[in-house]
């Protein structure tokens, strides 16, 4: 039986705000990448996500960032690589502890915003984050971009890597995901969606602007939750996806 | 043989500004309470003094606090008890993930500050702390203020207790800490610390400000490390412990 | 022809994170309680509100705050009274700077959260606040909670002083707004609403849970932005003094 | 008589930390640059700064930064030219006001860090600085690195410009400040700094690493406050240059 995963960025109020619909999102997702309080997130909110994804089992992981609440880590802070593996290490054992005040245990890391772009195409930035989790709990997963130089840098270092494919980004013919600024950058139309899904599982390759195919493993769909129709689409998606006979099951759950 | 502990409070730098010499005081004593990062301390520091007190053998704690650079974590924040369980959670994973980063472990908890004034005297800030503690790691010793709400609330939720008496403060006659703005609450000479300590260790019993002597258990003596001649006197009282025939030993730390 | 104010509280995102709907709001208010980055905000928010303000003509001020996002503002953050003081000089000029950077002015101070609930209440706070208007720039107004510490802390400053009641607040029986946490002290239906604010101002007094009328000059009533339903308070809150014969104009304009 | 300006960066605390000694160097500089709380600095280290620069008669200027107390305001934080604008206005106006608490004024501003070296460079973070001051107040003076973009633009803002030269950084021969990584990029021989200034102030001309001269107008020397012989090198120029014939003034103090 095939299956797949879907992921989604959760967690990301901060004191009283709120971004997304957090309760609606677990409901369509079997990971939830869970803001550590760099870029989003706080405690209290770490915590509701952390009891709220073990009571719906969906699994953890730790959403790292650079340290930048006011820019969301989506602003590329010019840290050292060394500074990363501690700024990274910081994040992922906060995210553990409060994980086990539930019962619950974080299953794998993925960067987020500027820090991940950066880790795309910047093996020194990526190899910052695999010693991170290689040197603080080897047993955790790396969510990486697809084809990137983390995927790269999480094999070097041992560490057992998921191969995510974004569903409303689009990518460049070198395989890179189009910058958030690009006019064509993000995929609004659902129906449009869910081809390119289906289409890329299929051939299991990235779709690019240009209509080539780029080879890759895939692991994982990324749906994004802080857009207006995010909980829309990832119910489309998981529908589809389960219409076209996939399980979906969180990749780092070993299959039963 | 009789054993003690003296333990000091250390990277309480911030990004580029510093507090204390961490490296001297490593010297002198046998267990580091470290910042981390909620009213002292990053990622970076918190990462330095891990290496330093692993190669200098000494014990490592995690220092935890209110959320409050810009007062030091000494004003009082208020929060409600799971509010102070999620923030003490997060630091500690987050000291446990960048101590195994070295190959280090963090071996206890201790509560800084307005958290630690309040955990003395209010039960229920107290059991939360102790709450945090059990849930995300109960193999953690907690390092508590000696006759505190602190340590009736560890003993409750079965952890292991270390009772600490603290060089340079004076008691009330009721044994709490004087506070700080009391103008007899920091002894600063000496000599006069160094026989008080000899005396509470020979009495096992504070000493008050109305020279009443209360019984207590004595695992550790606490020395600032943010004061000119911190340096200074932890030397001087270790010299003293060493000279009356006392061993220096982490109280976390089994005896060989 | 009787005159009546209408204040909100607006500008109070962060970064990426949005609070309420300030385009809205600022078509039935005729004065902007605008946060200055304490509790709320950000320069960028700030800028953007101002400029919306100037160009809708309504009044701005400077709505101060303790230093605290993840708590917005609603903490009782322990600031000795100097402290206080700088804290709101600060806020005051940072706020005066954008708006003439839109060629706009701030009018008046209103003080937010929990420091606005200790200074109804606590003398030497509401003087604290006072003297920073009244140093920093004693043309500013002070918007004060009517019958408050605050209000004779202003007067005795000189300053020039708004009362102002709130629209879905209740009052306890000596005049102080319900603390939040008190199951009546939100009142969210409109009709009451109305008949509330038509009560008051007719009587000039409070009217108290207990039923009683507490006598004191209104020059503005509070509208809150950051619930669902406040637009639609404001609106029919505004159509309804403009249907009992109110003009709707800021308290710190002229009459014409 | 020729006159010329000493100044140093000043209120470089955060909360508990300290950095420098602020009473010091106020004996030996004719101009205060303080810190305005975004790269360090807060409201009660600020107000004690411009009171004790009001009392020593040595003029106030403040240092604007990006938002970054972690890195100091040192990294290259990505900001549009419109977001440094904002960013300014707000570091401008909370400084004015509280210096007004003290009746005293800031006269110029000064942009500190990774923003000045933007500035130097970047004619459109230049543009953006002094359109900042421009718009809110285009009575205060740019105080700007010698021969870079920031003064151009100040020029075509209409602005007042001081042109300053650094004691203890070396420049290339571009005429630009050698980056803080460069081996050579910091003088610390009082000899060889007194010396250098020397010939900078009789050529009217930077003295590059490569010997180079180049001409550049001079109304201010910049001694650093940080390094432990900050007074040292303060005291000894000052000496040096009253030693010349020069008289020290403020360079935003009118010829009296």
């Amino acid at each position: 039986m095939k299956t797949i995963d879907l992921n989604a960025d959760l967690g990301e109020g901060f004191g009283h705000w709120r971004m997304g619909d957090d309760d609606a999102m677990l409901d369509f997702v079997t990971s939830a990448n869970i803001a550590c309080g760099f870029h989003a997130g706080d405690p209290d909110i770490m915590s509701r996500c952390f009891a709220l994804a073990k009571e719906k089992n969906v699994a953890i992981g730790a959403h790292v960032a650079f340290q930048d609440l006011i820019g969301f880590g989506r602003r590329l802070i010019p840290l050292s690589p060394t500074e990363i593996t501690h700024a990274v290490c910081y994040q992922i054992g906060a995210a553990q502890a409060l994980a086990r005040l539930h019962g619950a245990r974080v299953s794998y890391v993925k960067a987020h915003g500027a820090l991940a772009n950066s880790a795309e195409i910047n093996s020194s930035v990526a190899e910052a984050i695999a010693q991170a989790i290689k040197l603080s709990d080897a047993s955790l997963s790396l969510l990486s971009i697809a084809r990137s130089e983390q995927t790269h840098a999480g094999y070097r270092a041992g560490l057992q890597i998921a191969h995510e494919i974004f569903a409303d980004r689009a990518y460049s013919d070198d395989g890179r995901l189009l910058p958030r600024e690009h006019p064509d950058a993000i995929i609004s139309d659902i129906n449009q969606i869910i081809d390119r899904m289906s289409i890329m599982l299929e051939c299991q390759s990235l779709l690019t602007i240009g209509g080539k195919k780029l080879p890759t493993k895939i692991d994982s769909i990324c749906v994004h939750g802080d857009t207006p129709q995010a909980i829309n689409i990832a119910q489309c998606l998981r529908a589809s996806l389960l219409g076209n006979g996939y399980s979906l099951r969180a990749f780092s759950q070993p299959a039963s």
